[in-house]
């Protein structure tokens, strides 16, 4: 019962973040900060706070971008980090997947504040566009996985379809449709963003801490970041879209498939049946000849050659007579239906 | 990961345009437009760029004919149309698809803009009606393809079941389906541009160019027009819809018949069994008499025409008994049931 | 390509009408009158004749009653009408199937209107009037059509249930959900009047006419009027819901009894099976006698009745055997369920 | 055609009512009073007339108790009712079915009016609680039958399923969900009154007359009457949602017993189909040393025995062989496809 | 007809509570408190006291936590419980499963209330933390046997598909919907609270008496401790999600496979038919040798041999014919499928 006491303990109330300085030094790796000092500091609420512990149990959480007076909350995959015109919080995930995305995150994030070249553009774009980066290498990684997979999985069916291969592709069908909502949800995000003035042009952090806001319509520069990072996500939610729709239709043409299959399977038990039961009519007069009774051509040296023939006769019989039927019900038409109906009413 | 740098090239910023100057000549045929220039030049906001862009990828985006101050912005089908008094930009779409389509629009356009006996329409209408004509045009051929493909299927269908045509009914099903969705969103952009008085009144560029702007009420001219491409789209929506119900009814009839059929080999395997087991009461009876034992009749002249026919006696009664049990459950009847019940309850 | 300029010519701005004068003349048959005229003269708006006009290629439009300064507008059915205090004007309906409809309504108007017993009531109401009844006895015929063939198709079932009737009570079916939705469709189109002071009250155009507007609560007498309607409409919804409700049970009951008559089907196969089977048991030991080997009561006086009659052992205990195990699976029980589980868990 | 006139006759304009005075005496039984009497003395609203004769034709109306400024109109199941300061008025429902209930609530009504011991509570207040207790009264038995009737399916259901009970199963279900809706509906309409405190307060219709009129907090008496048959109607509603949940549950499970059957079915005709089989390798190998040919071993003493315990043994393998393949499909696994996926992916 | 007069007994106007003292100490154990001295002494509603009252017969009801201006009341599970400054009031449930819950809830509140190193937290705290931990430990608990009880089956039905563990899935696949819809609605009521800075301050109830209401933004200690309880029901709703998740995947790839396994049955039928239909051509042609008439090879030495390998002649031909047949229908492909419908169309 240790649990229900464990929010008078002052660690439960800190954070694991990773801190990045204005040079883009890494100043902080894996420092617990405590809430208090983030929401004091770095004026952050409560809320925020929740929203990115939240994340640890559940990953269904909606990505989002909060642009803030002199920050910027990102909450996208494993990411999540907060941005300000000098400083890069970026609070670490402790499940053990997303580790090395992570490492790749932190890297990505230096390289890109240290980065010369592009220094033309201010401190807290340098950042969001690594922050970006990194979620999109991942979401294409992923996409990539992915269809690998589904196609192989397809390919491999259309040679052999076994309850094995089902078995997968749906399992597989699952994974894709859950990442296909992930990936729309950040598209939808930064459409959202894109469409919203205000906030593009609030995200000038270092021009507004500097006294220069930007108007509402002053945001090209920004507004042609995210527009590539929008294009790049809205390919992966086109393929990926395309991919399950690919399925789906595998799906419905396999059931047609298996039906059909069925019936055949019907049908060549039937045929079958119609073998055995033409022998059947051949055994019966055979084992009528075999009576050990007089049956008057015993010594007649037709008799064999002529009761075999004769024999055949049934068999022959039954066996057209049965194929006939079965052939006519083999060819499923929609014809006499219809003329039996128009007679009928 | 050259892609997240691109927004940074000048070239991707530019759409690639044909453009018509105000006597109907093309002066610029897939010329690249930067969209600072467009943006600058044409009042166009960055989000309009964006939408035509985005087109790219998705098809699924909805039509939709926008009416500005000084211009109608058109995106239907592959057409994605700038229309000003005296101006028609048409932005390229790269996809090949459409290439034909694209360049008899461009004649059209040409053929409309420079046309004599039109000319008591004004300008902006020669160009609209140019559009809608090309999107007609072409939305009619792709139904036509389309209803011929379905009846072919439906009436091959009538003739003979088989899970092939079942698999190709399904992927000509969904395609309609996409094309209905596609026709009706075009016939409700142009039926709501209708009901808009305001947007028709704006729709002459001409004379607001003019000074002479006209009232909400006066828009008879652009009302006809629009309204005879409505009715046209209307007629292609009406016609696919009843192509749709009519493939729906098939395939729950098929669903019927192949029930149905389903029921009728199984009643066939019960036939034969029954043949199978009068045979085998006639075989045992008969091997009765074939064994190596004394039966007494062996020499008796009517011995084997006696058993042989005795021998059918079992035959024909398991024959005539079986069939009438199968014959029983054979007519399918809710007559027992109503009287059973009621007499229970 | 003619479609696309059809909107240039004058008579395509035109609609088919026929037109009563006040004292109830038919003073104009099926004549074109221009759009122009009747929105001019008539007081209509562009909007309203697209509407009347709409209905040529799409029967799915929802009726309306809408009452306006100095007319009502109706669409109901077949019916489009404009009433005014003076003149009737109905616009015909090309279409083939509800020509006779169409002329019955006419002199049921032109009755109405001359009529003297009914004096009392103002010209607008006597209009109104024959309307309703030109739409509730087609209603009413549709109905009594669609209850006899969909009883008839429930009794046929109920003595002998094929796929034929199958397919012809799905085709009804959908005929049927259609009518109900088109009869509720007018009914509540009846009930908003009903309940709607405003339109009640203006429906008095000649008083409106005269100068003598009723108030809000003065409606006594069409409220009666329509009432009788609503009654009436009311009534049909509630039948065809019910024959409605019907289907679906006998649809719901058909499939339980399909799937019992599978069951047993398979039950009579097994039932086949085992006495093929018996019979094997017995052609075994009888054709082992009947080897061509030494068995030692060839000669013995018993022999024959002594084998067959061992013979007959096996096939016995096989027969009982295997009886009793289908035994125990035909009669489907919970009970063993319910045990077990509880055991188990 | 009368239909379309019956509203010109006054006849047509009343209702059959029966009227208790302010003693509680029946001083009209089933008298017929004009509409326009109803709508000037009772101050009723024509909208209220045609609620309470809409209920003719529809039986799934909404129940509902409407508080007037000063009278209460009650309409649930077969009741619909005027309730007054000083005057009850019965509006009486012509279908037979109800007409026991109908003399029951009669006579509720004047023993409460009459009664003595309840004298402490308001005419309108003891008139409210007879027809609530009638409407109870009525839920309840309705409730009881359908229970009892429900669990005797059930229960049969339990020993032996066969289509008749399911068939009678699935008619009972429509009952009961039917019956469970107009439960629910009533429970709702006292919920919604209870949770008005205006409306209680205007219940006091008695104290209203007196000028004593009951301020919004002051229902104490009347909520306390309400809340008990709340709390009774929600007894029912209850009551009858854990016997439809109980109807499902046992829905669901009769399904996964009878496709556990099938297959069952299915396995025991592979059983037969292994004896025959069997039967059948013994019968060649005999037919075989049936044959008119010199099989060396004719004379043989040991022969005969030798030969059939030979014959046994393809027998013996070919069951042994088929039982092993039908035994290890008998149980299905989950194992094997774990494994063979985890293998190839 | 006692139920329609209790509404008059003054005894079923009260309720039966557990009272606790500003000590803590239990000064009244399920006592029989009258409605009227709820109301009138602790600011209670008439409404509060039926919604507490109504989950004798419901269960259903969602959970609430209502902060009123000097109180706060708690629905929760079997907990309906006010909180005061000075006192604690449990509202007993009369249900017997939930009397074990009740007590331990009883033994936590007066510890909590009694505790010395809490006390550092104002009264109304501790009693809400009693009443939190009660209602997380009995979710947890009741998780736990779900989840037990869910693996249980899961890993069985690993080993072994069965239709009793099936029929067991499915009633404990409802068992924990339902569970996870209680703990969804709990935590979220917890969520709704957090999210809402009025409530959050109002709580700190023994403030308010001492005339120091807190500020909307001052709840930092409330909302810690409210936190650590939500992190706890969202662990518990993930958990449980998870499961119902594993659950639902299960049940599809059960259904795979007993499609799969229905398939393989059919295919051994079909192994089956073809032994028989192989050894009913050697039967045949062993039992025309086996016929009483000359064969002419009667006193040949090779005859046996000859003819018993001739016999297995047809034998083989038909085993390998029919297999072949088999073999082709038991691969399921997508191929020839492909290929035929490209030819086709």
């Amino acid at each position: 019962n240790l649990m229900h006491r464990n929010h008078m303990l002052p660690e439960s109330a800190s954070l694991r973040c990773t801190v990045f300085n204005d040079k883009g030094d890494l100043i902080a790796s894996s420092k617990d900060v405590k809430r208090s000092t983030l929401i004091s500091e770095y004026g952050l609420f409560p809320r925020d706070l929740r929203k990115i512990d939240k994340t640890n149990h559940s990953v269904e959480i909606a990505p989002s971008i909060s642009v803030r007076r002199d920050s910027i909350l990102i909450n996208m995959l494993y990411i999540r980090c907060l941005i300000k015109a000098d400083t890069v919080i970026l609070f670490d995930d402790m499940s053990l997947r997303s580790s090395r995305a992570q490492s790749q995150l932190i890297s990505e994030i230096e390289t890109k504040l240290k980065s010369t070249t592009d220094s033309s553009l201010a401190y807290e774009m340098r950042a969001l566009e690594a922050v970006l980066v990194s979620a999109m290498t991942n979401l294409d990684a992923e996409m990539k996985v992915h269809t690998t997979v589904t196609k192989g999985i397809l390919s491999e069916l259309e040679q052999d379809v076994t309850s094995d291969k089902l078995r997968f592709l749906l399992i597989q069908n699952k994974k894709i449709s859950t990442f296909a909502q992930k990936a729309t949800l950040i598209r939808d995000v930064i459409d959202e963003l894109l469409d919203n003035d205000d906030d593009l042009a609030e995200m000038y952090l270092t021009d507004t801490l500097n006294n220069k806001p930007h108007s509402v319509d002053d945001h090209a520069e920004v507004e042609m970041l995210l527009e590539s990072y929008y294009k790049h996500s809205d390919e992966i939610v086109q393929t990926i879209n395309s991919v399950i729709a690919n399925v789906r239709t595998t799906e419905e043409i396999i059931n047609i498939i298996l039906d059909s299959n069925r019936n055949q399977l019907m049908l060549l038990g039937l045929k079958f049946s119609i073998g055995l039961l033409s022998l059947g009519a051949g055994m019966f007069a055979a084992s009528a000849y075999g009576m050990n009774l007089e049956n008057f051509i015993e010594e007649d040296h037709y008799g064999f050659p002529l009761v075999v023939i004769l024999t055949m006769a049934p068999m022959a019989f039954l066996f057209a007579y049965s194929s006939k039927h079965l052939r006519r019900l083999q060819k499923v038409t929609m014809m006499d239906h219809y003329k039996s109906v128009r007679e009928k009413f």
